[in-house]
């Protein structure tokens, strides 16, 4: 059994949700793992990971939209250094996910059949995002 | 130090909490499993997992209100294919948990005195759910 | 590659976020663990589990006044033994985190700049409060 690392680079071009799981899945083919995990760690306070439906883009839409008026732009923050949009950020990156620890089985992801593993992008503007990979197994 | 796996099948009857901290115990007991940690990883978007006061099953009402609060069934959702209660449960998963890092030590969970380990079941009609769990250690 | 554990005793003197992650450094230090990954696990159902911005600590007043406001104390619910802030913090403890687990590379956590490990905690009282560490790599 073996440990290997890679980082992937995901371009965000403001908010939404970015699918990520083929990116993964490539990840753990090149490394030729058969049987372990992987455990995804998003190294940013203000995106988040989110394993959510990945057929229908309007489930996406509301999700994201409940989002928004949970934690809304337009109230009063004492942290606002980069804008409106930079508390809500790290807050709604608090009610989702950093790190998720996925099963890998004989090569494939085991995902159940409607879910992806998606970058939730919290920021307005285009931002460069680091997502670590931690491959373990045989 | 080895990688074994499992599935387990819960069959849910509606909205609720189901607690499998038993029937996880028991995989780590039948694989012998000594130092390490079980990765469980719920293969769902409509359910989640749930690490909560196993005790008191007031608490896991309260909590289930809180959830049925916040995220209504009566709202406007975009996405409704399945009826009311599709998008609230896709979001309370997302406000939940879809994996669970959990220690092992000397062939038990390392859990406190009063945290059980619980699917979350957010749909109305039963359902068979599956669970993966990873042991990782010797 | 092997596993090994560790528990951090942490002190918390009512409701806040205390950082951690210069104690789990050390523990990484300690056992020399060059690559893989630590899961940190809290043994409670009333304190959780949060990766947040470090540097400005108006940020976090801003999210510790969020879940204040999201999961109030003064609300009626069934469960409160222990008094007002009993529900509500395990609430909070759900709808942040139990489990995270975090990349090590050449030794060091393998964090964003800006990340820090924080326990949250959702009690008045003081406690103390027990965090595991397994750290699996070579």
């Amino acid at each position: 059994m073996r440990t290997r690392s890679e980082e992937l680079q995901i371009r965000t071009k403001g908010k939404g949700t970015y699918e990520i799981t083929d990116e993964i899945q490539q990840v753990i083919a090149d490394h030729k793992v058969q049987n372990g995990i992987v455990a995804v760690f998003v190294q940013h306070t203000s995106c988040s990971l989110l394993i959510m439906e990945n057929a229908a883009p309007a489930a996406r839409r509301d999700l994201e939209r409940f989002f928004d008026k949970l934690v809304p732009e337009n109230s009063e923050y004492e942290h606002d250094d980069e804008g409106p949009d930079d508390m809500p950020a790290h807050i709604r990156m608090a009610l989702t996910r950093t790190s998720e620890t996925i099963p890998i089985d004989s090569g494939k992801l085991q995902l159940g059949t409607w879910q992806g593993i998606f970058l939730f992008e919290h920021r307005h503007s285009p931002h460069k995002r680091r997502v670590g990979l931690t491959l373990i197994g045989e």
